[in-house]
């Protein structure tokens, strides 16, 4: 990045700290549509102490297993508890890289996250995350009238599970684009990105701990382009190994940042905010924050909503220019150092 | 200002143009505040074809003469209807130049407003617009609660005209700071500027036309600094004149642009839109957009409510941005040229 680029990105993540400080706001309660919107606008996180949909009393590993009964669900495996992240071959060249999935039933996935806690001899070191991010729940599409019938692999929870939040909904005048449901343990984290969403995450159990940073602190993200990956196995009973994806795979911009939650991760004049949500609370993550997420208890559980972030007027655009998009992103290291990847 | 500088602003004003285009939302009547706190967010000129307040019924001359009576009122006199611009002095040097402030009798303005149209040749040539844009009908401060006792000038029409807008009131949740009364003629123009204010601006009599430009082409104003000089005369029957401000008046940062609504003012790449105001609408104009304002009709009155930007946030950061703040502003040149000023 050319110099002087730099320095205005600097000064600009300066300003918007002193004028917005690091604290967050928190709400007893949901807020009503119209402050929704006005929380939009100013785009900063906020803490809803109290949010409650049928899922958060309804769902017991026994509830959840008669449920789902056999059918099976798509789950994340990787050695590490790291998906979609930047992690280094045994030559220690870096890559982008994305899980193995392993369809599994309910009861199956259940078992292997407590089994770590309970039995620890018979935990496999692998980690399981239901994290699918793909409107495992509903999808947008679905939500408009006339496309009902596009299935889940939850449709025996999805009673538990409003489709909307209302005052969300009123608010941004749409409906959610997806609806996630997230299930693991403390094995796994999310490595750090931003999302072009507002995003309503509510943890039905255990607690969920973010890394956030403004969008004015996507400077020190560390965006380099890296080589597309994914874990696969050579036999059902063989170790993950990193299988670098044919080509013409387009190598994929991801933050070189892996554990923005530890002290010297980042560089100091970053502004990271930590907030834990607990089963029963609700965060707003607005558009463009970037955030990285670790959880804690025995099964993590948590459910959000994706909003399309408002593509009139300026935000996207300067979202953009704060991610340099159209600048040239340098290619990863090849070598892995400290900070790239801890595998 | 640096290469690599301007072609990032060049690129996101572009990228601005691309997304939004030129066009401007159009409503029959005026939005719920749930609906204008999205306007807000979107941050594009809005206008509304039917907006009341009592004034646009009742301020007939008469009733305007009678009301105020010999109360004198504050009112802008130019030679050339510029106030609040930029012009050279007989040496050709540039100067940013306050109006003359003349205290008159609203019989008074009026008919040297309609004068220069029903007896032009008793007309002095010299403008007169009533301007003061000071909150000269109501101003934040008096609006908190216990703080009533501030005088306007304009006390005798305050009943024509509401202290707030309620749907901009509540989705702002704020009072305005500011509430302001024009009244002018075709003979004055207010120069191309900025506010860190979200404004509505509702015509009672005649009608205004805007230039409006994205705070995104705020690098197309070319932006410099003048020094500051107020319009003066020797003797109350002496043309006025150029009086610069004793030292150590500070320099004022202004827009080299004087008539970007003629061809060829602006840039090419510039992207102004074009808005006419008649009686009994309003505009949205949203804050950080860049206007210049001409009116017709032979008297020419308007309101407008300026309500606070949001601080919190982005907005605040990224509007500096856009104009530079912070970058240095090169001195403007001794010599007028023709962009720079035509009186
Ligand atoms: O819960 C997680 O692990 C990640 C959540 C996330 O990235 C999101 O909701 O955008
Ligand atoms: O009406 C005019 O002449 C100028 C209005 C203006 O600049 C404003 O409302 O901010």
């Amino acid at each position: 990045m050319a110099e002087a680029h730099w320095e205005t990105l600097l000064r600009i993540s300066e300003e918007y700290h002193d004028l917005n400080g690091s604290a967050f706001q928190v709400l007893h309660t949901p807020p009503s549509a119209l402050e929704f919107s006005r929380l939009v606008h100013i785009s900063r996180p906020v803490l809803i102490k109290e949010f409650h949909v049928p899922a958060h009393s309804a769902w017991t590993n026994e509830y959840l297993i008669h449920q789902m009964g056999d059918r099976n669900v798509s789950v994340a495996v990787t050695p590490n508890g790291r998906a979609d992240a930047i992690a280094a071959d045994e030559q220690g060249k870096l890559y982008f890289v994305e899980p193995h999935v392993q369809q599994m039933t309910m009861a199956e996935l259940l078992s292997k996250l407590s089994s770590s806690w309970v039995r620890p001899s018979e935990a496999s070191g692998e980690a399981f995350y239901l994290q699918s991010q793909n409107g495992n729940m509903y999808t947008g599409n679905e939500l408009e009238p006339g496309n009902e019938a596009c299935p889940s692999e939850f449709e025996p929870l999805r009673k538990d599970v409003p489709s909307e939040i209302d005052w969300c909904c009123e608010a941004m005048g749409k409906h959610p684009d997806a609806v996630n449901l997230w299930i693991g343990d403390s094995k796994s984290t999310t490595s750090i990105h931003s999302d072009p969403y507002e995003n309503i995450y509510t943890v039905i159990r255990g607690a969920k701990h973010f890394t956030l940073l403004p969008p004015t602190d996507g400077c020190f993200m560390e965006e380099r382009s890296y080589s597309h990956a994914t874990y696969a196995r050579d036999s059902p009973s063989s170790p993950l190994t990193i299988l670098p994806s044919p080509n013409p795979t387009p190598p994929v911009r991801w933050s070189s940042i892996s554990d923005p939650h530890l002290p010297n991760n980042l560089p100091s004049v970053a502004h990271p905010i930590h907030i834990t949500v607990e089963a029963g609370e609700a965060l707003y993550l607005p558009a463009g924050w970037w955030h990285h997420v670790r959880q804690s208890g025995d099964i993590t559980i948590a459910l959000n909503w994706w909003y399309d972030i408002e593509m009139r007027g300026m935000t996207w655009v300067w979202l953009s220019f704060l991610r340099g998009i159209g600048d040239e992103v340098p290619a990863a290291n090849w070598q892995e150092d400290d900070n790239d990847a801890e595998t």
